[in-house]
């Protein structure tokens, strides 16, 4: 299956034409198809009637409007602009139909992104939403335990397979690219503004050598800015690109809240990494952790979210299964019943252990089978090894 | 309504002849009162029939075996031997019908104690349970950072008049009560072993400081070692004394997974207190977490989950309620597509934001009330504070 240049093209310029996340448009373009919807909007003639009776359909904001937002800015559009910067970075587009196109982004209705415009591996996206797929987000101003945290689970989530999704931002966004890096570089970065301009500027480095093995990608086109509402609608991306999103550190206002939402609303998994209770920036982890996000310590945890169950269980931590030894009670208060030094008797230890002679005596037995006490006529001690 | 001295004498001698927890021991003292349920051991001869048809009972151990271990203890009993080591100490012995006993033991049933063996302020057990209760539990090899969140914890508690109930224990413990002793004192300690002899001893100046205001209890007499099984089912009366038990730091081994169990059969809130993940020491909370219990970072939040709903919401960390503006998207929009430098119109503005012109328009007017820009002749720039 192949898409048409024609199809190509108006799917482009539906994603210069409109925000991200524009429903009205999506409703449009999935109802007529990209072409048809861009030859309906260059013909609409400002203050005229909407066609095909899209104005009855359930969109809040008229649909008016919507058509003289987007006639504005195709009148102003080169598009053809736009794909030289693409080519310029070495970028491609992937647009619905195209068999790139990761499908876990029809999970997105009506707010599907048009395009994707994409540098590094064209198969990259395709891999990570069929695999097992998380995304690592955080604050920007992330702490040194927070950023450790974030390059260390990123890392082993590489080592099993798994690809991690994240912005481009300072931060836990930054570390986890990083630590997937440093492991076989399974990492997929979602940009707010155009790909073929980095920001934050610092990270040029980083998102460049993501382009090697992964993907940066962004659903605006080359040469936009990356606004402020840009990035709060980029986040519903990363939500549903991944199984899961692991908020590894957050503070009270982190953006990465609002990924935590669109995840929720996608049916996807939300989690969260707990820190010290004593640093601002986990305050918005523990807030999810108590709003029923799952709590995750450990890659392997995370990787247990997102398998099949039976499949991936992680491990309780060692330990935890042997609070209670196999003695039973009545064995254990015999143990204990035993005086520090010297020969004791099975009735002495039966008053002190509140136990049955017969009961003293058939765990002293056992005791002794376990090599912790010996008997002599009768009598008990502990077994002093190496004398 | 007091209790006679035979009455308090045979529910003392109880908490004598059987250890923590004996439920064969509740259902007869339960049924016959504790007074007759003394006569009718003491008259019972080994190997021969338990009297009352007790033996069809259902519990799982024979009966038989349950008299014989009560008959060998109440052959060697001196009870006057740890009367006489309680009021050495100054303590007293609160029996179930004094009005100072607490009336949530006997939320534990059949396993509920004898007796307890109180030093410090007799009248506290009564007020802590009436009032609001908070058991703080975790391990004795706690962590700085465990240390410093118990003890504020405690203080900020006993600031808002909660009660904190803990064992003596090194560690989580200690913390606890010093935490409230820097406070108000509302503190009470769960004790092994008999309230005579204080464990471990380098609590001691601690644990005397607590019965000043508070008190140190056991339902065992003094005298009695603190055993390693009376450790785990003391852990019980933690539970049932308190409407909520939090454990503030515990390894995968940690005793306070039993204080949990307990809360959880009793029907009391477990909560636990999350901290570093790279931490060995809060690797029992965080297990905790992942099976359910409720996250708390500070007091406020605890307080919130021991109170009636509605009368102390803990209050939600600030600065997570802003995290979007007031604006509309467009809006937001308008104020992003502003540019740095220079007078803009309307009609730019609507193409870079991607809204109608109208929309641009209605938009720069709400910015400019809110005082963020200016406008001459149509045209707008940002506005210059202190220019």
């Amino acid at each position: 299956m192949t898409v048409s240049m024609d199809v190509c093209r108006a799917f482009a310029t539906w994603s210069a034409l409109c925000e991200p996340g524009d429903e009205a448009a999506g409703i449009l373009v999935q109802s007529l198809g990209p072409v048809e919807a861009l030859r309906v909007v260059s013909e609409w003639e400002p203050g005229s009637r909407v066609p095909n009776g899209f104005d009855s359909r359930g969109e809040r904001r008229p649909w008016m409007l919507s058509f003289e937002r987007w006639k504005l800015r195709l009148m102003d559009l080169d598009l053809d602009y736009h794909l030289r910067t693409l080519d310029n970075v070495r970028g491609i587009l992937v647009v619905p139909g195209d068999p790139r196109w990761p499908e876990v982004l029809n999970d997105l209705g009506n707010a599907r992104p048009h395009a994707l415009w994409v540098r590094g591996d064209p198969h990259a996206l395709v891999r990570c939403v069929q695999g097992r797929s998380v995304s690592l987000v955080g604050a920007r101003a992330a702490t040194r335990y927070g950023a450790d945290v974030a390059g260390e689970l990123a890392y082993e989530l590489n080592q099993q397979g798994v690809w991690v999704v994240s912005g481009g931002a300072y931060g836990i966004d930054a570390a986890a690219h990083r630590g997937a890096m440093s492991s076989v570089g399974l990492s997929v970065a979602i940009m707010a503004g155009g790909v073929d301009s980095f920001y934050p500027a610092t990270n040029t480095g980083l998102l460049e050598q993501l382009t090697n093995k992964g993907a940066v990608i962004a659903e605006v086109p080359c040469g936009w800015r990356p606004a402020k509402q840009r990035f709060l609608l980029r986040n519903r991306l990363i939500a549903a690109l991944t199984q899961a999103t692991v908020v590894v550190e957050a503070g009270a206002r982190s953006g990465a809240v609002s990924t935590v939402n669109h995840a929720r609303g996608l049916g996807r998994h939300v989690a969260a990494v707990p820190g010290p209770v004593t640093s601002s920036a986990s305050v918005g982890c523990h807030q999810l952790l108590r709003e029923g996000a799952v709590c995750v310590t450990s890659a392997a945890e995370i990787i247990e979210l997102v398998s099949p169950i039976g499949v991936a269980g992680a491990p309780i931590p060692s330990g935890a299964q042997s609070l209670f030894s196999n003695r039973s009670p009545e064995c254990s208060r015999v143990l204990d019943a035993m005086p520090k030094n010297g020969w004791t008797t099975p009735e002495k230890i039966a008053r002190i252990a509140g136990v049955t002679v017969a009961e003293a005596r058939s765990n002293l037995g056992i005791l002794e089978l376990e090599g912790l006490i010996e008997s002599k006529s009768g009598k008990y001690t502990w077994k002093h090894l190496g004398m």
